[in-house]
């Protein structure tokens, strides 16, 4: 019986964690160890200067896992420390309420949840729908991911590498199949509301918009957008080494 | 006059932002926008749920710069979108109080401001010293900082790559020179203490071991240890080429 970690960044009652520990149990025993509340963007946050609580949380008269009061990669590192009586055989984050693609990985808390469970040796894989709404119905997502963790587990990834899966909100019949793909190019264009509070104190709200640069279906944004599963194998080797050379002689000549 | 925008993650307060502005002061006009106190391994978190302040900071009589009660990050979109006259010639996000090496960079909230001025498409550099206490004299880091700045924007760094640069605590005239590094493969042993609140309330606080696995001089962990200033090109390009024709093979038999 395979043992499966279940997180999120939504928090353990959005309904996109609900369905992915559903559809998850076909494929082994899962535990949800996610956040008591909403953490989208924080990130690869830890929690270091302050200590963690994980609260019981039931759900139809039975055991469903653990809130923390803390960030996506906290509930992934508590879980393996602490609060797991085995070690997962996988990590699967999600289903994350919005889309993680192009720069959005690097802010997604879902996907750091992911990377988490793979910098700890579990093989992970990080989950999105590309809706931002609540009400979505995330079943064929979550059956999806189970599918695509299957296969994961199956085919076995390098050691330094997770999936990050991204969903259309689509019923299951109208997804076109599933693609394996690129981080794409996408990005935003920042920019914060200047507001004035109640005792006319000056204050800025991060708006922005998402400019979508991606209409290729080799790229995650491309693809979700024509109606496919995307899956990015995504890997953190942060070294530029074409520049190694350049910048080596550039520092002899200082 | 070259634009600089200084920003850190231990907040507008800490000796090492202190330092760092004062020795790029040689370089250009430095503008600071930090944050308003410690944010360590907050990693690449955004604000979104609630609005940001900026209040203005003086130092010795002087206009210092602003505030933020955010991340690094949001330090960064805060400045070039409203706070800043003109847009910076290079983001300087540092002097962290503490290393950022290998694994580290994942967290570290002073690369993620580095990250976000090159996402934003400022040529940038995060500056870290290898000592976690807070007296620790950042006179020769900030000074080599100030360096490499004039050198990497001289040169021009490919548009997608930042330079992390860590410097020993040491003397200058102690300082071994400098090496152009990859990053290393030094990790956490992760450990919670289970403690008891005044209530009898169980909670769980992260300490955990850094093991170093690096001591070869071209890594960046094994560098600094050897007294060696380190300056790793850092870039995120998360695709792993080398596994999409096996998944797209994998895929297809599902």
């Amino acid at each position: 019986m395979l043992n499966i970690l279940v997180t999120n960044d939504d928090g353990i009652d959005a309904p996109g964690i609900v369905a992915l520990a559903h559809a998850l149990r076909s494929v082994g025993k899962v535990t949800v160890v996610a956040p008591d509340r909403q953490q989208s963007a924080v990130g690869h946050a830890l929690t270091v200067s302050r200590p963690l609580r994980a609260t019981t949380i039931r759900r139809d008269g039975e055991f469903f896992g653990f809130a923390v009061d803390g960030t996506p990669a906290d509930c992934v590192k508590l879980a393996l420390s602490m609060l797991l009586d085995e070690r997962p055989d996988i990590v699967v984050s999600g289903i994350n309420h919005g889309a993680n693609t192009s720069i959005n990985i690097m802010y997604s808390g879902t996907v750091s949840a992911a990377t988490e469970g793979m910098m700890l040796g579990v093989p992970s894989m990080a989950v999105s729908i590309d809706s931002l709404d609540y009400h979505t119905d995330c079943a064929a997502a979550a059956e999806v991911a189970a599918e695509i963790a299957s296969t994961m587990l199956t085919l076995g990834l390098p050691a330094d590498t997770l999936l990050n899966v991204n969903v259309p909100a689509l019923a299951k019949e109208h997804l076109k199949g599933i693609r394996i793909t690129r981080q794409g190019n996408s990005g935003w264009e920042d920019s914060y509301e200047r507001r004035k509070d109640p005792m006319g104190r000056e204050y800025f709200w991060l708006s922005g918009k998402y400019c979508v640069r991606d209409t290729d279906h080799s790229t995650d944004e491309g693809a979700i957008k024509a109606g496919y599963v995307s899956v990015t194998p995504v890997r953190y080797r942060l070294t530029n080494e074409e520049v190694l050379g350049v910048l080596a002689a550039a520092i002899e000549r200082m």
